[in-house]
């Protein structure tokens, strides 16, 4: 009998590898921050022991969700401008603001709500573009939850982060350097998209990133109006174009992809890339409805993104599963596409898999780092139970999610966030909402 | 100064009458099952004093949502069958189990968990169609639940609910006299659909419903298939096919409303048709996207509904809110249609008037009954709150419900059910599933 740091008992447990078939009565060994072994909790209580059982009464555990595609620190913004045309919405409300406040205080308090919001949602990992993401840095290390920190690059200079667009690649690689190696932090090159970014600051960024093995992250055909101006200015689609310059690879997590020719699926699945399929603010900001059934029969890997509180207006990622899996449904008046299966294999093992931690997460597994989430089964809206796959994708709910785990911590414990103060953190966020809401 | 039996503080109140405008610092007075005024508390406190005040820090006070298209019972089928092609999910599943399991007590208990559900999801109001009304009425005297119940009509007979079709009518006419008039159950009269319902069934219906002055619930244009129907069989589609005989009218609230000419949207909005707009379940069993901005365009009175559980797959107002003003925005490629504000009108002022109940609920007006919903925005992803119309549609979710007063009695307080035993009503909930699901 060997002793573990915590035997995590599961009336269901969904490790999503294999055949993705649920274990009744199951259990998850953990020692450190490393996942033991998995399977049912007869064969893991002839084998372990622990001080530390968590009771699997009427609890699902499963893989922590991955969300792939964010820029969290905009959880400050919210809310503060909805219902408009894309363009308002950013030239008069997102921009300014960002113009006004944008800070490395002002990521680094962003970034403790929005992962609180992740943590509680059962969200584990989350990938994200944006600046200051030393700031970000440091707090997933105080926090204790994995990210991975795309530093974004732009063709022109932006406040104190970049006088001139040489100073984004200077930060990227100060990122780099300061977290590659990092149990929780993993450094990203972010160039923003086709349209911000010249086909030489995109191959730059590939050159860094591959010299350094370290994943990149960008925005890609997301609006037509992207497309219209990426055919203006290179006479191709967007990711005609980048493969054109030799972009493309399985280092590449690529949000959005909703305007895309078939041809362009092919180039996806051919190169390995990720998707980050990010529904909610698709829908909301109107930019359309990727071909994500097509995609998924092309064999491109997919996986689900929140993108930034102020596009969606939340950061969960069961939200996306739940939208994702019907709206696709709807639009394409087949019932079958995207089932609750695939719902959650996106939300976990693919989410992981695309931006390069398979081997760290994204499933239970042994060897795997312990990222786990025991949600809570004994609730009116997910009784009675009969698919407990199907419950997870239509029924459940952020705060059904009760305890969570990263690298082996408990991050959250029956509901409460072990590593924030809660009360301060909301606290920080109101007084930062009283300044920017100030005549 | 008068004595009232509540005072309802609110750091935001939303009344959803008038302008729509927000009142910061509000409170309700509630005599009674009645609504006695509402303003700001400093107004409030000059006129009336209570025993009762419920603090408003941190709260959202609105009325109650109004869920205006259900089939309650079905809830204990929940997930019993997804994924799969219509006829399939509902021949192979949906219709054999309730051949073999639908009774009076399966009704009575199932409604039970619906009633739990939507309670703490908000709900204080729910149109129903489906059989064995009179337990379900029954259940919402006990619980203090408002609903409008269909007894549903078809052209074959069912089970020992009717031997010959006659014995709908004579089931619904029961149904009428015994709880016409009650302060919180509606009876209606409930045509099941173009395809289940000779014209002559439709016609007798409505002269039920107007010999007793109650209200009339359909489905309607649901799917393609339901259109394709109506053409073979009369020549007409399905709105002009109801239209022709004479059936529309105010009296009637429509479910679904999918597949629409423009002329039909004409002859519902001339005809003061309800229409019950079901997103989810018309996403999730791929039936289609109502014209929902053509529709308010039009000026047709459109509300939300949840439909039955097992098509959707919860009975959440707040979800079918945020799902609408998403999804309305993606297909159309414009985020302007359907915005925070029109999103709670539907699931408020606007569900009460199609089915009739505009006097009584759907807002916070004095004389109207009170059924108000207190929630909570002391958490992360309501965090920070810019506009509180947007944090409701977009980030609420049915967790951040505290505290449900229907007709003027606490129904849910600080999160937990007063008239139900949740523990009970879960546990009798999985006996049902144990014997439903035994080989």
């Amino acid at each position: 009998m060997k002793s573990v740091d915590y035997i995590i008992k599961a009336d269901y447990l969904l490790t999503m590898e294999g055949d993705l078939s649920v274990i009744r009565d199951g259990a998850v060994a953990v020692t450190g921050s490393v996942i033991t072994d998995a399977g049912t909790f007869k064969d893991i209580s002839l084998k372990y022991t622990s001080e530390k059982i968590f009771d699997g009464n009427n609890k699902v555990v499963f893989p922590g969700l991955i969300n792939t595609h964010s820029h969290a620190a905009m959880v400050y913004f919210r809310g503060i401008a909805d219902d408009l045309p894309l363009q308002a919405w950013l030239e008069q409300h997102i921009w300014p603001n960002e113009m006004k406040w944008l800070s490395s205080e002002f990521v680094a308090d962003a970034v403790e709500l929005a992962c609180l919001e992740m943590l509680h949602a059962g969200v584990t990992t989350y990938s994200d573009m944006y600046f200051y993401q030393q700031a970000a840095g440091k707090k997933l290390e105080e926090i204790g939850m994995r990210g991975v920190l795309g530093s974004g690059i732009i063709d022109f200079p932006w406040r104190d982060v970049a006088q001139t667009p040489e100073d984004y690649f200077t930060n990227c690689e100060a990122l780099i350097k300061e977290w590659k190696g990092h149990e929780l932090v993993t450094p990203c090159v972010a160039p923003h998209a086709t349209f911000t970014c010249s086909p030489d600051k995109y191959i730059r960024a590939k050159e860094l990133a591959d010299k350094y093995d370290v994943p990149m992250h960008t925005h890609l055909a997301e609006t037509q109006y992207e497309v219209a101006e990426c055919q203006k200015r290179f006479g191709k689609t967007p990711v005609e174009h980048l493969d054109s310059i030799g972009f493309l690879s399985e280092r590449v997590s690529a949000a959005h992809c909703v305007w895309l020719t078939d041809r362009e699926i092919e180039i996806l699945a051919e190169k390995k890339v990720g998707v980050a399929h990010c529904i909610e603010s698709n829908l909301k900001l109107a930019s359309g409805i990727a071909p994500l059934p097509k995609m998924l029969k092309a064999g491109v890997r997919v996986a689900l993104g929140t993108d930034g509180a102020a596009s969606n207006n939340d950061l969960s990622i069961l939200g996306e599963m739940s939208t994702t899996a019907k709206v696709h449904k709807g639009v394409s008046l087949d019932p079958t596409v995207v089932n609750s299966r695939t719902a959650l294999l996106m939300a976990t093992r693919n989410g992981a898999e695309i931006l390069g931690l398979g081997d760290k997460t994204g499933s239970i597994k042994p060897g795997k780092k312990a990222d786990i989430v025991i949600a809570n089964l004994d609730k009116p809206h997910l009784t009675p139970l009969y698919d407990i796959y199907s419950h997870i994708t239509y029924c459940m709910r952020a705060c059904d999610v009760e305890t969570v785990m990263v690298n082996g911590k408990i991050v959250v414990d029956k509901g409460r966030a072990t590593t924030l103060d809660e009360a301060k953190v909301i606290s920080r966020a109101k007084a930062w909402r009283d300044k920017i809401q100030a005549p």
